[in-house]
Protein backbone atom coordinates (compact mmCIF):
# COMPACT_ATOMS: atom_id res chain seq x y z
CA UNK A 1 0.00 0.00 0.00
CA UNK A 2 1.51 3.55 -0.84
CA UNK A 3 2.14 5.52 2.04
CA UNK A 4 2.13 9.24 2.91
CA UNK A 5 3.44 11.60 5.78
CA UNK A 6 0.77 14.22 6.05
CA UNK A 7 0.99 17.20 8.59
CA UNK A 8 -1.53 17.59 10.46
CA UNK A 9 -1.85 20.71 13.02
CA UNK A 10 -5.50 19.90 14.47
CA UNK A 11 -6.73 22.90 12.08
CA UNK A 12 -9.19 22.85 9.58
CA UNK A 13 -6.75 22.46 6.28
CA UNK A 14 -4.82 19.86 7.68
CA UNK A 15 -7.62 17.79 8.12
CA UNK A 16 -8.99 18.82 4.74
CA UNK A 17 -5.88 17.61 3.11
CA UNK A 18 -5.59 14.26 5.38
CA UNK A 19 -9.63 13.93 3.79
CA UNK A 20 -7.69 14.02 0.45
CA UNK A 21 -4.49 11.78 1.23
CA UNK A 22 -6.95 9.29 2.65
CA UNK A 23 -9.42 9.59 -0.76
CA UNK A 24 -6.33 8.69 -3.03
CA UNK A 25 -5.86 5.63 -0.96
CA UNK A 26 -2.44 6.60 0.80
CA UNK A 27 -1.63 4.77 4.41
CA UNK A 28 -2.18 7.49 6.15
CA UNK A 29 1.28 8.77 8.11
CA UNK A 30 0.34 11.79 10.20
CA UNK A 31 2.95 13.90 12.02
CA UNK A 32 1.97 16.55 14.40
CA UNK A 33 4.37 19.20 16.61
CA UNK A 34 3.84 20.06 20.22
CA UNK A 35 6.07 23.00 19.75
CA UNK A 36 5.14 25.05 22.75
CA UNK A 37 2.57 26.99 21.13
CA UNK A 38 -0.02 29.10 22.75
CA UNK A 39 -1.94 26.53 23.34
CA UNK A 40 -2.59 22.42 23.17
CA UNK A 41 -5.96 22.79 21.87
CA UNK A 42 -5.16 22.14 18.61
CA UNK A 43 -2.80 19.38 19.21
CA UNK A 44 -5.65 17.22 21.06
CA UNK A 45 -8.10 18.19 17.78
CA UNK A 46 -4.94 16.28 15.46
CA UNK A 47 -5.22 13.20 17.77
CA UNK A 48 -8.99 13.25 17.61
CA UNK A 49 -8.42 13.63 13.88
CA UNK A 50 -5.59 11.11 13.48
CA UNK A 51 -7.84 8.55 15.48
CA UNK A 52 -11.16 8.82 13.37
CA UNK A 53 -8.51 8.59 10.25
CA UNK A 54 -7.59 4.51 12.53
CA UNK A 55 -3.93 5.43 11.53
CA UNK A 56 -1.39 3.06 12.70
CA UNK A 57 0.77 5.81 13.77
CA UNK A 58 0.41 9.30 15.09
CA UNK A 59 3.88 10.70 15.53
CA UNK A 60 4.34 13.56 17.74
CA UNK A 61 7.49 15.53 17.37
CA UNK A 62 8.38 17.54 20.58
CA UNK A 63 10.34 20.59 20.21
CA UNK A 64 11.17 23.71 22.68
CA UNK A 65 10.49 26.20 19.02
CA UNK A 66 9.53 28.72 22.03
CA UNK A 67 13.22 29.27 22.87
CA UNK A 68 13.43 30.85 19.65
CA UNK A 69 10.52 32.69 20.04
CA UNK A 70 9.57 35.68 17.17
CA UNK A 71 6.02 35.09 17.42
CA UNK A 72 2.50 35.50 19.43
CA UNK A 73 1.98 31.69 18.45
CA UNK A 74 4.75 30.68 20.98
CA UNK A 75 5.87 33.99 23.02
CA UNK A 76 2.41 34.02 25.64
CA UNK A 77 4.10 37.41 26.37
CA UNK A 78 2.74 38.99 22.60
CA UNK A 79 -1.05 39.09 22.50
CA UNK A 80 -2.85 37.84 19.40
CA UNK A 81 -3.97 40.33 17.39
CA UNK A 82 -8.00 40.95 16.64
CA UNK A 83 -8.25 39.72 12.48
CA UNK A 84 -7.26 41.67 9.68
CA UNK A 85 -7.46 39.63 6.72
CA UNK A 86 -6.75 42.54 4.42
CA UNK A 87 -3.60 43.63 5.63
CA UNK A 88 -0.85 43.63 3.30
CA UNK A 89 2.13 42.90 6.19
CA UNK A 90 2.67 39.75 7.99
CA UNK A 91 1.35 39.60 11.21
CA UNK A 92 2.87 38.62 14.70
CA UNK A 93 1.32 35.06 14.29
CA UNK A 94 4.06 34.32 11.98
CA UNK A 95 5.91 31.31 13.28
CA UNK A 96 10.04 31.72 11.98
CA UNK A 97 10.58 29.64 9.60
CA UNK A 98 7.97 26.97 11.04
CA UNK A 99 7.12 25.14 7.74
CA UNK A 100 10.33 24.73 6.42
CA UNK A 101 11.08 22.98 10.08
CA UNK A 102 8.16 20.72 10.12
CA UNK A 103 8.61 20.05 6.21
CA UNK A 104 12.21 18.76 7.35
CA UNK A 105 10.84 15.96 10.12
CA UNK A 106 8.55 14.93 7.52
CA UNK A 107 11.03 14.69 5.00
CA UNK A 108 13.27 12.14 7.30
CA UNK A 109 9.91 10.80 8.55
CA UNK A 110 8.90 9.86 4.52
CA UNK A 111 12.21 8.59 4.44
CA UNK A 112 11.78 6.24 7.11
CA UNK A 113 8.31 5.20 6.82
CA UNK A 114 8.98 4.41 3.14
CA UNK A 115 6.33 7.07 2.32
CA UNK A 116 6.50 8.63 -1.73
CA UNK A 117 4.39 11.47 -0.21
CA UNK A 118 4.02 14.12 1.78
CA UNK A 119 1.06 16.05 1.65
CA UNK A 120 0.81 19.50 3.56
CA UNK A 121 -2.27 21.77 3.89
CA UNK A 122 -0.84 25.32 2.83
CA UNK A 123 -3.23 27.55 1.19
CA UNK A 124 -1.70 30.69 -0.26
CA UNK A 125 -5.64 32.23 -1.17
CA UNK A 126 -7.68 32.52 2.09
CA UNK A 127 -4.47 33.06 4.27
CA UNK A 128 -2.83 35.33 6.85
CA UNK A 129 0.02 36.20 4.11
CA UNK A 130 2.87 33.79 5.64
CA UNK A 131 5.48 33.42 3.10
CA UNK A 132 6.05 29.90 4.09
CA UNK A 133 2.29 29.25 2.27
CA UNK A 134 2.83 29.53 -1.07
CA UNK A 135 3.63 27.84 -4.08
CA UNK A 136 6.72 29.30 -4.52
CA UNK A 137 8.07 28.07 -1.00
CA UNK A 138 6.83 24.54 -1.85
CA UNK A 139 8.69 24.41 -5.44
CA UNK A 140 12.20 25.50 -3.67
CA UNK A 141 12.00 22.95 -0.77
CA UNK A 142 11.05 20.30 -3.35
CA UNK A 143 14.23 21.32 -4.92
CA UNK A 144 16.57 20.79 -2.05
CA UNK A 145 14.42 17.64 -0.43
CA UNK A 146 15.58 16.18 -3.94
CA UNK A 147 18.93 16.64 -2.93
CA UNK A 148 19.14 16.29 1.00
CA UNK A 149 18.19 12.28 1.72
CA UNK A 150 19.82 9.01 1.25
CA UNK A 151 16.39 8.38 -0.19
CA UNK A 152 16.37 10.67 -2.61
CA UNK A 153 20.19 10.31 -3.70
CA UNK A 154 21.29 6.73 -3.11
CA UNK A 155 18.10 4.91 -3.34
CA UNK A 156 16.45 7.15 -6.24
CA UNK A 157 13.41 7.14 -4.52
CA UNK A 158 11.03 10.23 -4.91
CA UNK A 159 9.46 12.17 -2.08
CA UNK A 160 7.11 14.36 -3.32
CA UNK A 161 5.27 17.03 -1.73
CA UNK A 162 1.62 17.92 -2.55
CA UNK A 163 -0.22 20.53 -1.54
CA UNK A 164 -3.90 20.19 -2.66
CA UNK A 165 -5.52 22.83 -0.76
CA UNK A 166 -3.24 25.72 -2.06
CA UNK A 167 -5.34 27.30 -4.83
CA UNK A 168 -8.48 26.58 -3.36
CA UNK A 169 -10.33 29.14 -1.52
CA UNK A 170 -11.53 28.89 2.07
CA UNK A 171 -14.72 27.97 0.81
CA UNK A 172 -13.78 25.57 -1.46
CA UNK A 173 -11.66 23.52 1.59
CA UNK A 174 -14.85 23.63 3.85
CA UNK A 175 -16.81 22.13 0.55
CA UNK A 176 -13.74 19.46 -0.66
CA UNK A 177 -13.81 18.64 3.43
CA UNK A 178 -17.83 18.42 3.58
CA UNK A 179 -18.07 16.13 0.74
CA UNK A 180 -14.81 13.73 1.67
CA UNK A 181 -16.33 13.64 5.26
CA UNK A 182 -13.28 14.93 7.49
CA UNK A 183 -13.99 15.38 10.62
CA UNK A 184 -14.70 19.08 10.93
CA UNK A 185 -16.00 19.20 14.29
CA UNK A 186 -12.91 17.99 15.73
CA UNK A 187 -10.55 20.80 14.25
CA UNK A 188 -9.01 23.57 15.90
CA UNK A 189 -8.27 26.88 13.89
CA UNK A 190 -8.55 29.97 16.63
CA UNK A 191 -4.91 31.38 17.38
CA UNK A 192 -6.10 31.74 20.85
CA UNK A 193 -7.32 28.51 21.36
CA UNK A 194 -9.84 28.26 24.08
CA UNK A 195 -12.42 26.19 24.89
CA UNK A 196 -14.90 28.02 22.40
CA UNK A 197 -13.19 30.12 19.24
CA UNK A 198 -12.94 33.28 19.23
CA UNK A 199 -14.75 34.31 15.86
CA UNK A 200 -12.14 37.29 16.03
CA UNK A 201 -8.54 36.00 15.10
CA UNK A 202 -7.41 36.10 11.46
CA UNK A 203 -7.73 32.23 11.61
CA UNK A 204 -11.62 32.42 12.82
CA UNK A 205 -12.14 35.65 9.96
CA UNK A 206 -10.75 33.07 7.37
CA UNK A 207 -12.68 30.00 8.59
CA UNK A 208 -16.37 31.98 9.34
CA UNK A 209 -15.98 33.53 5.90
CA UNK A 210 -14.94 30.32 4.25
CA UNK A 211 -17.94 28.65 6.26
CA UNK A 212 -20.18 31.20 5.21
CA UNK A 213 -19.72 31.58 1.65
CA UNK A 214 -19.83 27.14 1.44
CA UNK A 215 -23.29 28.16 3.43
CA UNK A 216 -22.50 25.52 5.75
CA UNK A 217 -22.51 25.74 9.60
CA UNK A 218 -19.06 25.54 11.02
CA UNK A 219 -19.88 22.58 13.29
CA UNK A 220 -17.50 23.97 16.27
CA UNK A 221 -18.31 26.40 19.15
CA UNK A 222 -17.81 30.06 18.73
CA UNK A 223 -17.70 32.42 21.92
CA UNK A 224 -18.37 35.35 19.69
CA UNK A 225 -19.34 34.81 15.70
CA UNK A 226 -19.03 38.53 14.91
CA UNK A 227 -20.78 39.95 11.71
CA UNK A 228 -22.47 35.87 11.54
CA UNK B 1 27.72 44.45 16.24
CA UNK B 2 27.18 41.93 13.27
CA UNK B 3 25.71 38.39 14.30
CA UNK B 4 26.15 35.05 13.40
CA UNK B 5 24.31 32.07 14.33
CA UNK B 6 26.88 28.94 14.26
CA UNK B 7 25.70 24.88 14.01
CA UNK B 8 27.82 24.10 16.84
CA UNK B 9 27.34 20.37 17.67
CA UNK B 10 30.86 19.63 19.66
CA UNK B 11 32.81 18.38 17.13
CA UNK B 12 35.78 18.83 15.72
CA UNK B 13 34.12 21.02 12.24
CA UNK B 14 31.99 22.61 14.36
CA UNK B 15 34.17 23.81 16.72
CA UNK B 16 36.79 24.91 14.10
CA UNK B 17 33.55 27.05 12.04
CA UNK B 18 32.73 28.83 15.05
CA UNK B 19 36.34 29.97 15.27
CA UNK B 20 36.33 31.14 11.49
CA UNK B 21 32.89 33.33 12.33
CA UNK B 22 34.57 34.21 15.81
CA UNK B 23 37.93 35.20 13.61
CA UNK B 24 35.10 37.46 11.53
CA UNK B 25 34.45 39.55 14.06
CA UNK B 26 31.11 38.08 14.31
CA UNK B 27 28.71 37.86 17.53
CA UNK B 28 28.36 34.61 17.78
CA UNK B 29 24.81 33.07 18.35
CA UNK B 30 25.72 29.37 18.87
CA UNK B 31 22.53 26.54 18.25
CA UNK B 32 22.98 23.32 19.41
CA UNK B 33 20.34 20.18 19.16
CA UNK B 34 19.66 17.69 22.27
CA UNK B 35 18.24 15.19 19.82
CA UNK B 36 18.21 12.19 21.80
CA UNK B 37 21.54 11.15 20.16
CA UNK B 38 23.02 7.96 21.35
CA UNK B 39 25.18 9.87 23.38
CA UNK B 40 25.22 13.63 25.35
CA UNK B 41 28.95 13.39 25.46
CA UNK B 42 28.97 15.88 22.36
CA UNK B 43 26.36 18.16 23.73
CA UNK B 44 28.42 18.67 26.60
CA UNK B 45 31.24 19.74 24.25
CA UNK B 46 28.90 22.17 23.07
CA UNK B 47 28.44 23.66 25.89
CA UNK B 48 32.24 23.79 26.68
CA UNK B 49 32.75 25.09 23.56
CA UNK B 50 30.66 28.04 23.65
CA UNK B 51 31.48 28.86 27.01
CA UNK B 52 34.90 29.47 25.86
CA UNK B 53 34.11 32.43 23.74
CA UNK B 54 32.23 33.66 26.42
CA UNK B 55 28.78 33.88 24.14
CA UNK B 56 25.64 35.54 25.52
CA UNK B 57 23.54 32.70 25.16
CA UNK B 58 24.03 29.58 23.66
CA UNK B 59 20.80 28.19 22.98
CA UNK B 60 19.73 24.31 22.76
CA UNK B 61 17.10 22.79 20.68
CA UNK B 62 15.65 19.89 22.67
CA UNK B 63 13.62 17.53 20.29
CA UNK B 64 13.14 13.40 20.10
CA UNK B 65 13.75 13.38 16.47
CA UNK B 66 14.51 9.64 17.98
CA UNK B 67 10.88 8.73 17.49
CA UNK B 68 11.51 9.19 13.43
CA UNK B 69 14.01 6.61 13.82
CA UNK B 70 16.16 5.33 11.00
CA UNK B 71 20.07 5.81 12.00
CA UNK B 72 22.47 4.56 13.83
CA UNK B 73 22.63 7.77 15.93
CA UNK B 74 19.65 8.02 17.00
CA UNK B 75 18.27 4.24 17.27
CA UNK B 76 20.52 2.64 20.16
CA UNK B 77 19.11 -0.58 18.62
CA UNK B 78 21.21 0.02 15.62
CA UNK B 79 25.08 -0.61 16.23
CA UNK B 80 27.58 1.70 15.09
CA UNK B 81 29.99 0.18 12.55
CA UNK B 82 33.56 0.11 12.50
CA UNK B 83 34.89 2.86 10.09
CA UNK B 84 35.48 2.30 6.29
CA UNK B 85 35.95 5.81 4.80
CA UNK B 86 36.65 4.34 1.31
CA UNK B 87 33.20 2.91 0.91
CA UNK B 88 30.46 4.65 -1.25
CA UNK B 89 27.50 3.88 0.29
CA UNK B 90 25.71 6.18 2.47
CA UNK B 91 26.79 4.65 6.26
CA UNK B 92 23.82 3.73 9.28
CA UNK B 93 25.28 6.87 10.97
CA UNK B 94 23.38 8.87 8.55
CA UNK B 95 20.00 10.45 10.32
CA UNK B 96 17.65 11.33 7.80
CA UNK B 97 17.05 15.42 7.11
CA UNK B 98 19.72 16.29 10.02
CA UNK B 99 20.89 19.07 8.21
CA UNK B 100 17.95 20.23 6.74
CA UNK B 101 15.96 20.24 10.03
CA UNK B 102 18.87 21.99 11.72
CA UNK B 103 19.69 24.57 9.59
CA UNK B 104 15.98 25.51 9.60
CA UNK B 105 15.87 25.72 13.06
CA UNK B 106 18.93 28.05 12.79
CA UNK B 107 17.40 29.85 10.18
CA UNK B 108 14.43 30.99 12.49
CA UNK B 109 16.93 32.06 15.25
CA UNK B 110 18.67 34.17 12.49
CA UNK B 111 15.75 35.52 11.90
CA UNK B 112 14.95 36.17 15.40
CA UNK B 113 18.00 37.86 16.68
CA UNK B 114 18.89 39.51 13.72
CA UNK B 115 22.03 37.87 12.29
CA UNK B 116 23.22 37.67 9.12
CA UNK B 117 24.98 34.46 8.81
CA UNK B 118 24.42 30.87 9.68
CA UNK B 119 27.71 29.39 10.09
CA UNK B 120 27.71 25.57 9.36
CA UNK B 121 30.92 23.48 9.30
CA UNK B 122 30.12 20.75 6.91
CA UNK B 123 33.09 19.12 5.02
CA UNK B 124 32.51 17.30 1.85
CA UNK B 125 35.84 15.73 1.26
CA UNK B 126 36.48 13.95 4.30
CA UNK B 127 33.52 13.35 5.28
CA UNK B 128 30.87 9.99 5.69
CA UNK B 129 29.37 10.36 2.23
CA UNK B 130 26.02 12.15 3.72
CA UNK B 131 24.09 14.12 1.37
CA UNK B 132 23.49 16.77 3.22
CA UNK B 133 26.50 17.92 3.36
CA UNK B 134 27.38 18.71 -0.03
CA UNK B 135 28.14 22.27 -1.55
CA UNK B 136 24.60 21.61 -4.01
CA UNK B 137 22.54 20.62 -0.89
CA UNK B 138 23.71 24.24 0.76
CA UNK B 139 22.96 26.14 -2.50
CA UNK B 140 19.37 24.75 -2.33
CA UNK B 141 18.89 24.90 0.86
CA UNK B 142 19.90 28.73 0.40
CA UNK B 143 17.19 29.15 -1.87
CA UNK B 144 14.50 28.12 -0.34
CA UNK B 145 15.65 29.84 2.64
CA UNK B 146 15.40 33.00 0.79
CA UNK B 147 11.83 32.38 -0.12
CA UNK B 148 10.66 31.33 3.55
CA UNK B 149 11.14 34.17 5.86
CA UNK B 150 9.48 37.16 6.83
CA UNK B 151 12.84 38.61 7.13
CA UNK B 152 14.00 37.83 3.38
CA UNK B 153 10.22 38.44 1.88
CA UNK B 154 9.25 41.59 4.10
CA UNK B 155 11.98 43.28 5.13
CA UNK B 156 14.86 42.09 2.44
CA UNK B 157 16.83 41.25 5.02
CA UNK B 158 19.75 39.19 3.76
CA UNK B 159 20.29 35.37 6.03
CA UNK B 160 23.31 33.88 4.25
CA UNK B 161 24.35 30.40 5.05
CA UNK B 162 28.09 30.47 5.23
CA UNK B 163 30.22 26.88 5.17
CA UNK B 164 33.77 27.95 5.32
CA UNK B 165 34.82 24.15 5.62
CA UNK B 166 33.38 22.81 2.63
CA UNK B 167 36.32 22.03 0.61
CA UNK B 168 38.70 21.97 3.46
CA UNK B 169 40.54 18.45 4.36
CA UNK B 170 40.04 16.91 7.69
CA UNK B 171 44.11 18.34 7.90
CA UNK B 172 43.40 21.50 6.76
CA UNK B 173 40.62 21.85 9.08
CA UNK B 174 42.63 20.71 11.89
CA UNK B 175 45.32 23.34 10.96
CA UNK B 176 42.82 25.89 10.72
CA UNK B 177 41.75 25.49 13.85
CA UNK B 178 44.76 25.39 15.58
CA UNK B 179 45.82 28.63 13.96
CA UNK B 180 42.65 30.79 14.85
CA UNK B 181 42.82 29.23 18.81
CA UNK B 182 39.90 27.07 18.72
CA UNK B 183 39.57 24.79 21.81
CA UNK B 184 39.89 20.89 19.88
CA UNK B 185 40.57 20.03 23.56
CA UNK B 186 36.96 20.31 24.72
CA UNK B 187 35.47 18.31 21.13
CA UNK B 188 34.26 15.27 20.94
CA UNK B 189 33.85 13.39 17.35
CA UNK B 190 33.48 9.44 17.97
CA UNK B 191 30.07 8.43 17.12
CA UNK B 192 30.17 5.56 20.05
CA UNK B 193 30.38 8.41 22.65
CA UNK B 194 32.55 7.03 25.28
CA UNK B 195 34.61 8.69 28.14
CA UNK B 196 37.84 7.97 25.86
CA UNK B 197 37.39 8.33 21.66
CA UNK B 198 37.13 5.17 20.34
CA UNK B 199 39.32 5.28 17.50
CA UNK B 200 38.22 3.18 15.24
CA UNK B 201 33.96 4.56 13.67
CA UNK B 202 34.13 6.45 10.22
CA UNK B 203 34.37 9.96 12.75
CA UNK B 204 37.56 8.62 14.67
CA UNK B 205 39.16 7.86 11.55
CA UNK B 206 38.55 11.03 9.75
CA UNK B 207 39.72 12.80 12.63
CA UNK B 208 43.21 10.84 13.42
CA UNK B 209 43.98 11.17 9.56
CA UNK B 210 43.61 14.99 9.97
CA UNK B 211 45.75 15.38 13.08
CA UNK B 212 48.41 12.65 11.66
CA UNK B 213 48.59 14.60 8.46
CA UNK B 214 48.99 17.93 10.17
CA UNK B 215 51.76 16.79 12.09
CA UNK B 216 49.47 17.00 15.03
CA UNK B 217 48.90 15.71 18.01
CA UNK B 218 45.28 15.17 18.98
CA UNK B 219 44.50 16.58 22.38
CA UNK B 220 41.64 14.71 23.19
CA UNK B 221 41.71 10.97 25.16
CA UNK B 222 41.53 7.72 22.78
CA UNK B 223 40.86 4.37 23.62
CA UNK B 224 42.97 2.66 21.18
CA UNK B 225 44.59 4.64 18.29
CA UNK B 226 44.95 2.29 15.81
CA UNK B 227 47.36 2.67 13.42
CA UNK B 228 48.79 5.88 15.07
Amino acid sequence: MKKAVVLLSGGLDSTVCMSVAASQGYELYPISFNYHQRHSRELNSAKAVAHYYKVKKHLIIETNMDAIGGSALTDSATAVPDGDVERNDIPVTYVPARNLTFLSYALGYAEVTGAERIFIGVNSLDYSGYPDCRPEFIALFQKVADYSTKAAVQDKREIKVETPLINLSKKEIVQLGTKLGAPLKFTTSCYRGGEAACGKCDSCLLRLKGFSEAGLTDPILYDYRGEQ
